[in-house]
């Protein structure tokens, strides 16, 4: 199957027949990260987004009970346009299922947070290799040993994503990712895993380890996956996320979130 | 009296000695309007900063109670190092005071946005007239016909500054303040004010009118007064935010909001 549109992969999702990572899907459509709160987790969160923007880029908020991202997608339904979820109690992932219908609450806010994938496809129209896209696997992602600055009840570590890339081609991609300020923008860190608290580059604790090849190192970028680390630390009763690398695929277009 | 640095605005502000529109003052550091909110507000208020980025673009947010914006300045206090206060009671503006000790509450929250004299230091230092700092006046700010986007209890018309400019002046200084998106960034409006439902261009709704001398056109940005406007029609209980023009100033340099 193909998706050349954000609607086709949000229209595969809602009849169940696409289940899988969504990386280099619909190519030029921004992808997104979803956490969903409750009513009275909301605030808490918002500004756990606003003071650790690099990893949390909002790009729509919805009122509470809201299925539809109005600003990025109207018209989508949020319970089932992505792949797959996650279901959260106290912290704890309690299921993955593939649509969330059946959880679904009146006091639920979403927050749609921007996603690398978005940058990737700058990447590859510049021939930089995207190597889990070249491997057909899910991004590789890492906790690491960087706080991220606290909001009311959420607080936890930076989830980063790992590309390997030469040095050319990684200052090469700094400079193309620095316009994306809404797609978690230049890299954080390159070099030693080790550094940032990352014991093996083989081991990913989200997604999958992709191959480093002689004279690469690992480049590595803020992650969308961060809210789940803070879910993990901050134990809200309910949650909802996107299951890793499981994106909600918006209206907007890459050059929509590029700046000058 | 002249104010090298922000510091020095702040401490002049906080021993009374400052109660005056900061145009042009402590150029090269970013000043920020402030809205002060009940928790309770807080949530809606900080959706509708997300949904209208443009007239509110957020530099901080405090926690409840915490009077310090620890992000762009701390050890500053927002109850006294400001020139100029307005006090909201239900959508009234009930007071101007110099501090808000008195008013105070354990429940605020406070939110700093982005202000437009950041990027007039650019234009000055490109040579581009900026004419209330010529006549040494406070800028004209107007509410038009744009709606902004509703969140929960908050909506309201848009709020702009106005500088008259040459059309090649107005043209430059588009693409320098298109750099400054945490100041407004580009202008949203040139030409005739009744296209953006302005009335008189000689009777700004806050700050003071200038002169548009011969061949110049008025140009419309943006303005961190929008808030003033939607606690006009939200009505919360109670609410506190700087007197139009009378700005907080922060620790961070323009160069901070500068994107590439």
């Amino acid at each position: 199957m193909t998706f050349p549109t954000a609607l086709d992969v949000r229209t595969a999702c809602r009849n169940g027949l696409l289940t899988t990572p969504t990386p280099g899907y619909a190519p030029g459509y921004v992808q997104a990260n979803l956490v969903v709160l409750p009513r009275d987790w909301a605030f808490d969160f918002l500004l756990f987004c606003q003071r650790n923007c690099k990893p949390c880029p909002l790009l729509d908020v919805t009122d509470a009970g809201d299925e539809e991202p109005r600003m990025i997608a109207p018209d989508a339904d949020l319970r089932t346009d992505l792949p797959a979820y996650r279901v959260w109690q106290n912290g704890e992932c309690v299921a993955e299922p593939i649509d969330v219908k059946t959880y679904w609450r009146d006091d639920l806010v979403s927050f749609l947070i921007g996603c690398s994938f978005t940058f990737e496809n700058a990447l590859v129209q510049q021939n930089i290799p995207v190597r889990h896209i070249e491997e057909n696997r899910n991004v590789p992602m890492y906790r690491t040993n960087i706080a991220c600055r606290a909001a009311g009840r959420f607080h936890g570590p930076m989830v980063v994503s790992m590309r390997p890339l030469t040095s050319a081609h990684a200052i090469q991609a700094t400079t193309i990712c620095a316009r994306y300020p809404l797609a978690h923008g230049a890299p954080i860190h390159f070099g030693d895993p080790a550094a940032i608290g990352i014991p093996d580059i083989d081991k990913p604790d989200f997604g999958e380890a992709v191959t480093i090849h002689p004279g690469e190192i690992p480049v590595f970028w803020a992650c969308g996956v961060t809210p789940q680390a803070a879910l993990m630390t901050a134990k809200p009763p309910f949650a909802i996320t996107h299951k890793p690398g499981h994106m909600f695929l918006s209206n907007l277009r890459d050059h929509d979130l590029q700046t000058d």
